[in-house]
């Protein structure tokens, strides 16, 4: 998508061919600076610290980072240990899981020579798989909103919530989430974006917000709890979220918080759906609500926050009282009853075992 | 309650023996500094900027608003005048309007020459009579603590969760909501309290935080996104708040977010409580859902927040990118069949109009 007047994916190989530059979203919404990724321990740093986010573009990264690790060192034991490496920088989201597997499985009978080049072969596919992917959910959500923009009165914005980013930032391009209203505001259809802000670490105020301002769709940044009160006054028409981890009888696992949209959305009939590239099923895990290993993070993400200071410069200020401490959990699971239906890349199914298997036959054997 | 080693209330009259001293809420947790009230227009200010908020505490600081302005003038006209400023200030607290009419319906019936000393009678009186009232919930509210402790392991904390601030700080003395809290604290009963940092002004990091740790009761700040996860996972046991304005049916209008922790309890089946005096309660509004207006704030509440920077001086940091905007409610309402029971200084009742009417029959005819 665009920065300014210049095409972006949010993951690329440098000049040389063999890097992987990548946007530094540890700085956005105020800066926007690329940073360039030469080793496995760079991916990995890059994807605990957060610089790169989200479940699709953390698959692609992870694949990457096993490039890198091969460049140095190519056996089965140097793939291994950098496998349980980058496996263990994020514990929820499964698509890391779902790369690296792809990722080894297709280099496991190569040897070893020749397995750099099959490496970085196989990641590129993983990334323009993710795009194609995404732009095929923005396709078939489109046919939601449009179906959702006809009971809206002429000229009247339809409104969609949304919870985290799961935009193009997120992902390899596109985004989840966000592909339909990319769509769908392409194509002039009027709409109004509610982004929580997505305390503690503001995904939705730094990104989605800074995502939707570049592409020039109209928004407003509201507060985590402010969702039901939008919903309850008729100020919501929809909702749209992504998903880290879907359990194969539907229950979504995503950003923290996005449960309780859900039930607010349940709780005044309004439609709320999520958007998810089929690589975010977990076929594994037959239902999400305590199975999902839930990544408790630093208590100083909700103890801190950074902004730009009256000088315009990056500053991380303290919110506690001195002798508070804080908890931090990252995510938690949104159980498929109060998902109104999933928007996946091969269309639009009821969140259930049932309504996966008929898009997905195949992988749930 | 303590700070440091001294008694204080929230409001209180100076040395001088007309002035008006407060606690300067919006410096809290950093910093602890009072403020000194002489005139109706600082009065009004205090409660505009939230140097004093909650409901109890903004009826207490209109009547000695009023107070300081018959100072100055006490003729029917410049009453009226003053009520009108102050009245003006909050719209979604009722006890600021039952305040300034127990304050108006008390002096009307006096001359001028006397209704200073009046004035400041009956606002010492609603001061006393909102710390004995909240001392009254704690009271009923200890007695579910109790109940609830019970059912607890023994020594294991029963854990609570809070949203904003109804301590001390939000009325005169004792708090609604941590009233009960206080009372089971000082008894020895094992508790440990979510506290809901409550965005966008952060009342629980700042406040329901600094009160908890001064009195030493354990607790931990989450972001206000958390709550649902921790219910559904079996790590909370009840949760209590206060409430701006309760309708005669029960519905509760609290600080914007409440409604979905309620949705959240309800959905795990956890009491979810609300701790209110009767002033609160609004007997002319039969329900709350759409007839309580909701308070819209200034935008920049969302767009900035302020903390300690490293050198430790209070900053104000940006959030958002430049080109977005942000919308700011301050409350919403949850509905009564969300509420497993009412907490006042009568006792416990069901949320709805017969259990307000079997508690409070008198005022509601």
């Amino acid at each position: 998508m665009k920065v300014g007047d210049q095409d972006y994916r949010s993951i690329w190989l440098g000049e040389d061919g063999w890097s992987v530059e990548i946007i530094d979203q540890t700085l956005l919404p105020h800066n926007f600076a690329t940073h360039r990724l030469t080793s496995l321990e760079q991916a990995a740093e890059a994807i605990l610290s957060m610089r790169v986010r989200g479940a699709p573009l953390i698959g692609a990264t992870a694949a990457y980072g096993l490039c890198l690790a091969l460049r140095q060192d190519s056996s089965d034991h140097a793939m291994e240990q950098a496998v349980s490496m980058l496996l263990a920088t994020r514990p929820t989201a499964v698509n890391l899981r779902w790369a690296l597997e792809r990722m080894t499985v297709g280099l496991s009978s190569f040897p070893e020579s020749d397995r750099v080049q099959k490496a970085y072969e196989i990641a590129g596919s993983i990334c323009d798989e993710d795009a194609a992917l995404n732009e095929s959910i923005g396709s078939h959500g489109l046919a939601l909103l449009k179906e959702c923009s006809v009971r809206k009165k002429s000229g009247k914005p339809l409104n969609i919530l949304t919870h985290c980013n799961a935009g193009w930032l997120a992902t390899v391009d596109w985004g989840t989430a966000l592909a339909p209203i990319y769509k769908a505001h392409d194509l002039g259809m009027p709409l109004h974006i509610w982004v929580d802000e997505t305390r503690p670490r503001n995904q939705g105020a730094s990104l989605t917000a800074w995502e939707l301002a570049g592409h020039g769709v109209p928004h407003s940044v509201i507060v985590d709890n402010a969702g039901g009160h939008l919903m309850q006054t008729g100020q919501v028409d929809l909702c749209i979220t992504g998903t880290d981890r879907t359990a194969a009888n539907g229950d979504v696992c995503n950003k923290i918080g996005t449960y309780l949209k859900a039930l607010a959305a349940h709780d005044n009939g309004i439609p709320f759906y999520v958007a998810l590239p089929s690589p975010t099923i977990d076929w594994q895990l037959q239902e999400g609500v305590g199975q999902i290993p839930i990544e408790e993070r630093s208590p100083e993400e909700v103890s801190q926050i950074s902004g730009l200071d009256q000088e315009g410069h990056l500053c991380k200020v303290n919110l506690l009282p001195q002798n508070s401490r804080a908890v931090n959990y990252g995510f938690d699971v949104t159980p498929a009853k109060y998902v109104t239906a999933l928007i996946t890349e091969a269309g639009i199914c009821e969140a259930s075992r049932e309504g996966l298997e008929s898009l997905f036959r195949r992988q749930a054997v």
